[in-house]
């Protein structure tokens, strides 16, 4: 069995508040990330949120990223998904973390989509 | 301990490949999707491949919405999150599912976020 995407679901916790709450410094901080990856944008949607918060998707040819911020906690709910075998998306991951200044995280990675190796190969 | 969203993950497969390749479809079953669950819709990207293969992501103000598709597996990796507590993300996949006509699936529901109850009450 061979899996179509890796998805890496990242809690970023104990983040830099006024980060989190930076829509700019957010929607920057994914698109590095992506551009880091060497994957290709094909579109993207940020928000701010009103008293605080963003959130934040970005399609890719690859799968997606998504960002989802609370600054009241500062937590972030992260996720980054390529399929294929060229890309390591728990690099961007770690990247992301390390720009809201997490100082406490959890990465989870999920293979999806498991199909036979005969029709992969 | 108290989750901020709940994260849907869905493995969509052997389902009709001919919709799985159908742009418009794929767009309307996630949009209809997001309305039938009650969220708000902030803004969406999708994107048809060449051969075959759909991507989608949608940003709502609870979370976002996502789907991959791949015709030739029929196969399609599905992702629900939402935050708060009145939604029902469950619910939402399984309105794509059936769209998808997908005759086999697998349902993964990820706490994401959580926070000490006292700060969140």
């Amino acid at each position: 069995m061979e899996a179509l995407g890796v998805h890496v679901l990242v809690e970023c916790r104990n983040c830099n508040p006024a980060k989190l709450n930076d829509l700019q410094f957010v929607r920057e901080t994914l698109l590095a990330a992506a551009e880091d990856l060497g994957v290709t944008i094909l579109g993207e949607k940020f928000h701010h949120f009103s008293p605080q918060g963003v959130t934040g998707v970005v399609a890719i040819s690859e799968s997606h990223f998504s960002i989802h911020t609370w600054p009241e906690y500062g937590y972030a709910a992260v996720d980054v998904f390529t399929c294929g075998t060229s890309f390591h998306p728990r690099k961007a991951a770690e990247f992301i973390l390390k720009r809201l200044e997490a100082k406490d995280s959890e990465i989870t990675e999920i293979k999806r989509g498991f199909i036979p190796v005969a029709a992969v190969r």
